[in-house]
């Protein structure tokens, strides 16, 4: 099975995909089981670059409540990150100064055995909010993960895992014009995820040697397509964390505005698009994803597609298979007060429902045809309003009976 | 039992409460079962005031979608209304020319029937979106209403029931310093509730002498206080009509700015918060209501407390009666964007959980009282955030697997 395995993702045609646990050269990452999570799973994971001139980018939740991982990895040197700690169990929230004392103690240790200055060391840690992280357990975690260093990134992919049923990666290699490059990539995300990406990680690794501004701008680009075109619940994490590093043992140098910046951003554009709706289908609960495409006034489209993929209406009709229009049209509604006529366009799986405002009878053969659509894996609406210059779209998982479960019975 | 039953709301000192189903002098309801609604039950009532001078005011929803019944009733002298047609079943939304002309058909029968001008008949349609209303059926049913005026309310609150659980309404008597005057309201609403208030219904009736400005004015304090505090899913309906009526038949006149119109403005606004919370107990599937208090800066404490209500993270730990003050934080973090430090305090039902910002270790019997205490049927969270000069609070229900059910399993 090809890991781009979505109808709104295509491999470009310059990728071919690698075995999806191994990196490019110069990177290696490591495990460990510290005992934060209570099962005994591996829950701490160390990345590292050996190549001292590695450059990187990163971004972080937009959240007013963050992480004590995030508020000290913002403090370190974001463009020449060499290392990344990460652990899940325990995310290490609203815990005051003790939990800045833990990260920076756990940043200080991998510094210290990795030989590399403490602020290129990032820190991203998962998992409940609100509780003391066990200085010593995570301590002694990235010791013993710093033991297991190799060229897999299987072990780094099981420790970031939270409500997550499985890891999310992939490594491709890319034809550069330039020459061949590699890129691979490890993320979570199963739920608190919403806009300006949420509960989830993504780090990434390429051999191209490129500027620590071209790979900023990749990462912003990027992930604007991506993870902050998803939502599982709505909800903004506080912990939210994606590196991007690039050391160039490669020898392919990726210039600014260059045939092989395009190439390489066309690569890492679908990686992350895969990714994100990897962590969809893998929503608390989800069975089904949504895409939500919203075309008329520029300013109109967002706030439209974030209230369609927010709806708990619109979810639960997605969890149940019912092409069910009149919410779409609701919570399009919700978002344009004051908005008149209501002249707006509806497709479901491309028959279209409502036309200007009104909905379009359905003989029965189309209605049947429709609710077998809407059976599938991944569902599309295509929503026009009236004005032009905006087209938008979001990606969306159903509200579900297992959603209920999961958050009504285990503290996150 | 008394019908102020929630710990939110007082029954001030000078409302004794009446029989739920009866209404002020002068008023008379209807109800019919007109067949659109598939199971025979009641679905259209009416209710008229026989009184000439009747004033009113009225509220809709925001939403930009709005049903053909909101539209046509907009249109009308919603300053001297004398009756209202309301129906389940069908909301007569999304339906063009065609759902317009069904709404103006209805108010048109109900006009001529009780003699009334048709721009004095308000119209109010809650159930599926984007089908027809079927005509016949409607104008039908605003005949047989009609032949059943009397002055109990019963059917007309059977009428407009749809997904909730039981009927919504209330009868009191109140004791103005110039006199006594009585007050009724029948309401319904469990779901697709939130904000700018949402599929809910109120109709209110006095006895009390009020002129239409001072009306309006009662009508938009008491649902700015308790329908537009509340929220199920945080979803908009299309449909959410209030009417306030008021016939005089009393003999007692409410002066604008007098000691009359504070008393009686104090008993409609006890009235419509314990029919707002009504609705939130009855919410689609909801096991328990949660209250949530925001004090602070005045532009923060309005998104917060939708932020915290809204967020299917806090619903769900509601209904699993975990005290998660993490998921809370996290909530209102979302909605406080770029706002350090994150100095903020959180109590739930009374035990202070976070100070400023950081969690307050709890001993062990602490932590056992408040497991026990989120387990009641209501529960509040009082927030104070950096910053004066704001203070809000908004009720919802809980995220349960019976919502879920519902609304992935019917058609609305």
């Amino acid at each position: 099975v090809s890991f781009f395995r979505s109808r709104w993702v295509e491999r470009p045609p310059h990728v071919s995909e690698a075995e999806p646990t191994a990196l490019p050269g110069g990177f290696r990452a490591g495990a460990a089981a510290a005992g934060i999570e209570p099962n005994g799973a591996l829950d701490v994971g160390v990345l590292v670059s050996d190549e001292p001139e590695t450059t990187s980018a990163a971004r972080f939740t937009a959240s007013g409540l963050l992480g004590a991982p995030v508020l000290v990895s913002r403090q370190g040197a974001l463009d020449q990150l060499r290392a990344v700690v990460a652990n899940s169990g325990n995310a290490n929230v609203a815990d005051g100064e003790r939990g800045l004392g833990t990260a920076r103690a756990a940043q200080g240790e991998a510094a210290e055995r990795l030989g590399v200055p403490r602020e290129q060391v990032g820190l991203a840690s998962t998992g409940v909010v609100g509780r003391e992280l066990p200085r010593d357990l995570l301590v002694a975690g990235v010791r013993a993960a710093i033991d297991t260093l190799g060229d897999d990134t299987d072990g780094l992919c099981q420790a970031i895992l939270t409500t997550d049923k499985s890891p999310k990666r992939a490594c491709v290699d890319v034809a550069l014009p330039s020459g061949r490059v590699r890129v691979a990539a490890q993320a979570k995300g199963a739920g608190m995820l919403e806009p300006r990406f949420a509960t989830m990680f993504c780090f990434l690794e390429t051999d191209a040697a490129v500027s620590a501004e071209t790979l900023d701008l990749l990462c912003g680009v990027t992930v604007a397509r991506s993870f902050e075109r998803t939502s599982v619940d709505g909800q903004l994490s506080t912990s939210d964390t994606v590196f991007f590093l690039a050391n160039g043992t490669s020898g392919v140098r990726v210039e600014p505005e260059s045939a092989d910046e395009l190439a390489l951003g066309e690569a890492i554009d679908a990686l992350l698009r895969q990714l994100a709706i990897e962590m969809l289908a893998d929503g608390e609960g989800a069975s089904r994803v949504g895409r939500i495409v919203v075309r008329g006034g520029a300013d109109a489209v967002e706030p439209v597609a974030r209230a369609v993929a927010n709806s708990p209406l619109v979810k639960t009709a997605l969890y149940g298979a019912d092409p069910n229009f009149g919410r779409i049209l609701q919570a399009a509604g919700m978002a344009l007060t004051g908005y008149e006529p209501f002249a707006v366009d509806l497709d479901v799986e491309g028959r279209t429902l409502v036309s200007g405002g009104a909905a379009v009878d359905q003989d029965e053969a189309s209605w049947r045809a429709l609710e077998e659509a809407v059976k599938a894996p991944e569902v599309e609406y295509e929503l026009t309003l009236p004005g032009e210059g905006g087209e938008t779209e979001v990606f969306f998982s159903d509200l579900t009976h297992d959603y209920v479960t999961l958050n009504a019975e285990y503290t996150t």
